[in-house]
């Protein structure tokens, strides 16, 4: 937890905020909060700064905060991912998130096993709190929108192509013979395919609407691996920029 | 399984092996490999290709194999990382493993929980298997070599500066101010911290010996992610080379 993040109903009044359960736990036992010392605070989808703690005890912190900072800056990209087996989900959401993806498609295609779309992982709250440590390790606030599309074809040629109107397509395909472009600035709509890859005919339908097929190389990397390495690739001076 | 690893002690004849276990289980079940097939095999640090499946039952899998094909060209990259907790460490070796690097070094630091040292995940077995994981994701056979350092500055001092000569030696440090490099292609040695980050007077060592420190941006990440991400920045070209 690199920084703690407040939502609204945290707000007793304009700068003071009254934490419990998980963020009140982490300052007591991990942080070893005490009265008088400054943690790194911000609203969820605003600005970050620090927040003194003017009370402490077992049931609560209080801490009176100035959030006057701006969150680090988002990646111009959105991820379109085949829905991947859900550990493995989980660990992809949270590294996105920290990476500073602010906007994910959960889409389905032939080889995503029909079980996953059940997984508790999936339901709201459970995102909400993946998402948040994504955020709460990057020391971001900005919550990515995430959305759930659990058929492949109308939402490929009825959405996507408004979706990723106006950027650079690609679909990240082991057989594809482009090379992943590197060190780009624009903005990208990146498609990512099952465990197995998509099949010929998804292939084909994403390149109707113009998703260019590239590759990472002959090394085939599990999903979770293959994320980081493709938005790192992509924007190498956008991740390290100060 | 994207390659079936063979070892030695799998050959009944030059270029005959019989499969029992893991490989078999995984053959018949997920696979469904019938007779007559080809699959790809790769003997362990030697070259890969073709085995045709000459006979297959419940207890066993005769595979008559023609093993041209060199395996992926290796980074040169060597690996050292302050170990961390067991679950991330298992994930970290097998995604640079899958990635290409071939010597990884696990480390003591001030911020490295002392019990980690215990685990059996560090267990030669366990580490062998964890490695063939990777190789066997990445289609590659070239095991990488693990060493496990229990004292930081005897290793760094008397060690490291041996094993890092002649290479580019880089330290990855939230508080450095020098960007990490992008795109290179030069033998490289790069180290990273603990959760939490080396301590000052252990980056000052490693500064000593010549060891660059290097940032990442303000996003602060997991180390598996970070290591995607640095593998991925510093080698994007031999990375996705075909």
């Amino acid at each position: 937890m690199n920084i703690i993040l407040l939502r609204k109903n945290d707000f007793i009044d304009p700068d003071t905020v009254v934490l419990k359960g998980r963020r009140k736990e982490h300052i007591l036992n991990v942080l070893k909060g005490k009265k008088g010392e400054d943690l790194f605070c911000g609203l969820v989808n605003g600005s970050m700064g620090p927040g003194r703690i003017t009370a402490i005890d077992l049931s609560m912190v209080k801490l009176k905060v100035t959030l006057e900072q701006e969150p680090p800056p988002a990646l111009p990209l959105t991820l379109v991912l085949a829905l991947p087996r859900p550990k493995m989900l989980k660990r992809i959401l949270e590294s996105s998130t920290a990476l500073g993806v602010k906007k994910i498609f959960l889409i389905n295609a032939w080889r995503v096993e029909k079980s996953y779309w059940q997984s508790p992982v999936l339901r709201d709250e459970n995102i909400d709190k993946i998402l948040s440590l994504g955020l709460e390790q990057a020391k971001d606030t900005v919550m990515p929108e995430l959305f759930k599309k659990k058929l492949f074809t109308p939402f490929v040629k009825q959405e996507l192509k408004t979706i990723s109107k106006d950027s650079m397509c690609i679909t990240a395909h082991p057989k594809a013979e482009i090379p992943c472009p590197g060190n780009i600035t624009c903005r990208t709509t990146l498609v990512l395919g099952p465990e197995g890859g998509f099949i010929d005919r998804e292939i084909e339908t994403l390149e109707t609407i113009g998703f260019q097929s590239v590759n990472l190389g002959r090394r085939i990397l599990r999903t979770e691996t293959a994320v980081p390495v493709i938005i790192s690739r992509l924007f190498s001076t956008a991740i390290t920029s100060p």
